[in-house]
C-alpha cells in the first residue's frame, strides 16, 4: 500500500482528493492535515465521510509526515505550498502539488502572472507539469508534480492537437470558459454566497486570470512558437463542472471527418479523453468522473473551428488528475481508483 | 461473477442501478433492456457511460434474459413489473423489483392504494420486502425482492426503533418528507421542467401518496398494532436527496441520551445507518452514497420527538438498496460496490 | 409624498424594502442608511438599482433622519433596533421595525426566547404587532410597528381561522416550514455559501427557533387559550419563498367545502390572501408578490387537516408587509405599490 | 386606455408580456388568446395572476380581436405568426410580433436561415425591426414591429457602437452567449427537464443558430459592410438572464477611457442601457428589469476588446422590449410600465 498524506485536506480540492483516495485500492491515507481543524475527525468536518474515514486532522509536522507517508498531496492556499514543499521534498517524499507554484517551466512567467518572487526557483526545475496525457513520461521520473489548474486542463487538451498539427492560426485563439462555483474553493466570500450566485452568471478577471499563463505555456509548446490567447472565465450557478468553448481560425480547408480523425489519433489509447462525434460535451456527462469530453463543429462560413470541452473541475481539474499522477508515478494502471462513470444525475 | 440484467435501464432508477453495478467487483452486466432505445448503446443515451459501459440496449426477451443472467433488476414503470416478473421468476431468475408491485404482505393493501387488482397475488406471498436492515434474513432466502420506495426507506428507518420499543404514541405520527426531483423519474411532464421546478417548492398528494401504505405496513409490524400516519411529500429544487422530518409524541419521559443509546443499540453493526449526535442530517452528507443519516431532537415543552432522516433517493432509496439486496441474497459483504462516501460537493 | 428613510438599507430585507418603495407612488426615499457603505451610492452596492435610485448611503444621524423623514423602516441586525428606535420614536417618527424587538405583547416572552433583557420595555407597550390582516385597526393608530417574521406570517395566517373557530385541537399542532436562503440575510457564513446550500436541504433549530414564540402569541390569542406548537424550520436551495405545511387534528367532522367556506369568510376582502381550491400553494406562485396563498386537504382516515401556505419571505415575510403597514398607517389603499403579480418565472 | 390583446398568452414570452402589461398604467388587457386553454382563466394556468388578472382565455377570432383591441402582441410558436398576422394587420391593428417572422429586411436572409419560404413577403417590407434604441424613429411610424430575439438584443447592443465607429475589425468577431432555460419556452422537452438541466451546462446549435442572422443584419448596417460573426449559444441552469461575451480585435490603439466615453456618448439618454465602469455586468443585476448592462475590458497584450452584456431574456429580450415598442409607437414615455429595478434577489 502506498501511504498518503493530504495537506489542506478540508478545502474543497483537499476533501475531494481524500474522497477519491478512500476508494483507491492501493492507497492508505495515513495523515490528513488541516490547520483549522486540528484534533477534529475529518468526518466531523465533512459528515459525508462518517463510517468511511474517521481519521483525526493533524497539524503540519514535516518529520511526522515524512515518517508516515510516501506521497503527499498539497492542496494548500496559494503561496503556502512553496514554503512547505521544499522541506517535504528534501525528506524524500513524492509531492503532488495542487497549487499554482510548480506548474511553470519559467520562473519569469510565474513571477509575471503571480506578481511576486518564486521562493523555490531551483525546485521549479525539478518539477513536472502534471497534465497527464501530455507529460506522462516526465511524470514517471519526478518526485515533484505541479498538478494543473482546472480551467487549464479543460482548455489545453482540446486545443493542443490543433496547434501541434499546425492546422489553426496561432492568432485569434479565444477560450471562453465557464466554471461551477466549487472552483472558488471553500470560502466565505460574499460573492459566492448562495443568494449572490444562484440565478446569476458573470465574467471575471477578463484578460488577467493566472491560468492564462499555464495555457499559453502548453499551447506554445504544441505550436513550437509563442501563442497568446484570450481567456475569459465565467462563474456559473452549479457546483461541479467546467465547460470551455474554444475558437480558432483554420489554416486551409479541413473537413469535420478529417479533424475528428486527427483528434482520435492524437488521443488514441487515452482512457480519460473522449472525443465526441455528433453530440457536444455537457458537464453532467463528466461530473463525478475523471473524463475530459471534447466535441467540435466547423463553421464553414468563417473557416473557424469551435471546440467544446468539459471536465469536472474538482476531479480531472484537481483531485482526479492528482490521483492519476500518483498512478503514473507509481506504475499503477492510470484508472486505478478512477474507473467510475460520471454521476449524470 | 454474478451475471446481471437491468430492465428499464434507461430510466433514472435503472441507469443509477447500471452505474452502481459498473463499479461492483462481483457483477457482470450482461443485458440492459430498454424498449425506447433498442439497438442504441446505453452510452449514447447516457454519454456519461462512454468508455465505462458501451453495451447495446435490447428489447425484453425473457428466454434470452434467462440464459444470460442470474439476476434481474426490474426498474419498469408501475404496472409493467407485475406482468413481466412472473415469467422471469418461473425461469429461475432472482428478481429485484424496484416498482411497488411486490412490496406488500397483503393483496388488499396493494389493491386499496393502487386502485387496481394485483395480477400475481400468489407471487406476492413469495416476495420479501427488501428493506435490508429490517428483513435481512428473509431476503437471504427469497428469489423475489420488492425493493422499497424512496420515501418509505427514509421514513420507516427513523421511526421503527421508537415504535418497536414502544416509547412513542402510535397516534399523531407525522412524516413531512421533502424530495429532490429525480424521484419523479425521467419524464417530460411540464411540472418537472426546469423553469417550473427551480426556485419553487410545493406539497403534493397530501394524504393520498401510495408510499403511505408501505410505511404503515412496516410501522404497524414494529408497533405490533395498526399504525396510521400523516405522510406529506414535497417537491424540492434539487436532484438527489430525501429529507424526512418525523414527529411523534413520547410516552413517558425520555432523555436525549437515552434515545440516542436506543438508536445506536437498535442499529448496531449497520454500516449504512449513521446515528448522528448533535448535528442533524443534511442531504448532501448522503448524496451519492447508500447511507441513511438519522438525527433527532426532543421538544421538552411538548414531550415530542422530532427525528430527521436523510438518504439519496436514487441510491438507498432505489438502486443502492437494490444492490445491497443483491449482496445479501448472494452472500457478499453488504458494502460490496457500495463502500464509497457521499459526494458532499 | 411620504418621506421615508430605510435603516440597514443594504441587507436583504433593507434592499427589498428600498426596491419596493422605488415603485411606490406616494413615497419619496430620502435617506438610505448603511454603516458599511457610508458615502457609496446604493446603486454601487446593488447595481440593479442603477438609473432607478442612485442615492448615497449615509450613517445613522437621528437628528438628520428626523428632519428628512416621516417614516423609517428599520432593517437592522437583531439587537441594534432596540437601541436606535426609542430615539427615533421620541422624535415623532413613525417606525416600522423589521427586527424581532417589537413583536411581543409580553416582555417575558421576548426575554425567554431571546435570552436577554429587553432594553425598551415601555415602548413594547406602544408597539403593535404588524400582521396586517389581523391587527389592521391597531396599526392605524400607532407610530411603532413590529413587523412580523417571515416564518410567522406564513404559519399564523393559515392556522388562525381554524383556532378562532375552534375546529381544531390546540394540542398536536405541527408546523413544518421550509425557507429559501435569502431568509438568512446578506451574510458570509460558510453554511449559506453556494456549494454548501445548493443540492442540499436540512432542518435547523428544531424546537428552539424564536419565531415559535410569535406564532404561539398569535395562535393563543386566536384560540383564547395557551397554544404551543412544534415549529421546524428547514433550509431549502432557492432564493425566495417560504412554504409552511401545518398539521392539526380536527374536532368533530368537517367537510372540505365547509372549511373552504370558513377560510373564505374569514379572509373576505383581503386582497393579499388567496384561498386556493383544489390546487395547492407553490412558492413560485407568490415569489415577487405580497400574496399569501393558502390551500388544504383533509385526511379523513385521521380526521386531520393539512394546510399549506406560501409567501415570498422577502415581501409578505418582510419588506412587502412593511409597506402594507405603511399604507395602513397612512390611510392609503393597502395595495399601493404592492399590486403586482408574482414573477412565476 | 390602449386596449391590448396577447396571442399565445400562456407561453413564457406571452405570460411575461401579460404580467408586465398588468402593471402598465395606460393599458387595458382585453383579450388573452391561448389555444390550449380556451375557457380557462389565465389565473388558473398561472396562479400567480390570481386577484391580479382573472381574464378567461379565448380562441383566436380575428374579428373579435379587431373589435376589442388596438394592439396585439403575438407570442406564437415559430411559423404561426406569419399566417395570423396579415389578417390582423389588415384589420388595422398594430401588431408587435415576438416571433422571428418580421425581423428581417431581406426575404432571402429569412428563407436561408429558416429553411422555408416566407408567407408574407410584402408585409416584411412594412415591418420594422423593433430594437428600440436603434430603430426608434421607424418604430413610431409602423403598425408591424418584429420584436428582436433575446440573444440578438444582448449581442447587437454591445457591438453596434464599436462597428459604427469603425474601431474594431469586422472579421474575428466572436459572440459567446449564455442563456437561462426560460429562453427555451414553456415546453415538455426532456432536455429542459429539471434533472437534465440543473448542475449542467452545454453549447448548442454552434454556427447554425438563427439569431446569428439577426445579429449580422444589424452589425452589417452598423459597419456599412457585410459582417459575419461566430455566435455560440449555451444553456445555463438558471431561469432568467442572458450574458453575451463578445470579442473583437481593435483597429489602432484605444484606451479604456476613450471607449468608455464612446459608449456613453453613443447611448446618451438611453434609460435602459447602462454602461458599467469598472464592474462587469451580472445577470442578477438586470433580471426582472428592462435594462441592458454593458461593461468591457481591453486586453492590451492582444489589442482586443472583450465586451460583456447582460439582459433579462424574458424582458429586454422579449416582453419588456415589446412593451417598450408599444410605448414608442403610442407616444408614451418609454419607461411607462417598465420603470422598476431588477429583482437582484
Amino acid at each position: 500500500m502506498i501511504r498518503v498524506g493530504v495537506l489542506g485536506a478540508t478545502g474543497y480540492a483537499g476533501i475531494e482528493t481524500v474522497r477519491l483516495l478512500c476508494g483507491h485500492p492501493e492507497v492508505e491515507i495515513t495523515r490528513v492535515v488541516s490547520k483549522s481543524f486540528v484534533g477534529k475527525k475529518i468526518s466531523e468536518v465533512y459528515p459525508s465521510l462518517t463510517n468511511v474515514l474517521d481519521l483525526v486532522c493533524c497539524d503540519l509536522d514535516p518529520e511526522d509526515i515524512a515518517a508516515a507517508c510516501d506521497v503527499v498531496f498539497t492542496a494548500l492556499p496559494h503561496g503556502a505550498s512553496k514554503t512547505v514543499i521544499p522541506d517535504l521534498y528534501e525528506r524524500g517524499l513524492t509531492v503532488i502539488d495542487l497549487s499554482g507554484d510548480f506548474r511553470y517551466n519559467s520562473v519569469e512567467v510565474y513571477e509575471k502572472w503571480y506578481g511576486e518572487p518564486h521562493s523555490a526557483p531551483e525546485l521549479l526545475k525539478q518539477s513536472v507539469y502534471g497534465l497527464c496525457e501530455l507529460h506522462r513520461d516526465q511524470i514517471k521520473g519526478t518526485r515533484l508534480i505541479g498538478n494543473p489548474g482546472c480551467y487549464t486542463t479543460c482548455s489545453i487538451l482540446p486545443l493542443y492537437p490543433l496547434l501541434k498539427k499546425g492546422i489553426v492560426d496561432t492568432k485569434n485563439i479565444i477560450i471562453d470558459a465557464k466554471s461551477g462555483v466549487s472552483g472558488a474553493g471553500r470560502s466565505t466570500n460574499l460573492d459566492i454566497s448562495f443568494c449572490e450566485c444562484t440565478e446569476n452568471m458573470k465574467a471575471y478577471k477578463i484578460a488577467t486570470h493566472r491560468h492564462t499563463s499555464e495555457i499559453e505555456q502548453e499551447l506554445s509548446e504544441a505550436a513550437g512558437t509563442d501563442v497568446m490567447v484570450s481567456f475569459t472565465p465565467h462563474l456559473i450557478p452549479l457546483k461541479r463542472g467546467i465547460l470551455s468553448t474554444c475558437y480558432a481560425n483554420l489554416l486551409g480547408e479541413h473537413t469535420y471527418e478529417e479533424i475528428l480523425a486527427l483528434y482520435r489519433e492524437f488521443y488514441k489509447g487515452e482512457h480519460f479523453i473522449r472525443i465526441m462525434d455528433g453530440i457536444l460535451p455537457e458537464t453532467n456527462h463528466v461530473a463525478g468522473s475523471n473524463f475530459v469530453d471534447i466535441g467540435f463543429r466547423i463553421d464553414e462560413r468563417l473557416n473557424r473551428i469551435v471546440v467544446v470541452s468539459a471536465i469536472d473541475n474538482l476531479i480531472k481539474g484537481a483531485a482526479g488528475q492528482a490521483v492519476q499522477n500518483l498512478n503514473i508515478r507509481f506504475g499503477l494502471p492510470e484508472t486505478t481508483g478512477l474507473s467510475n462513470a460520471g454521476y449524470y444525475l
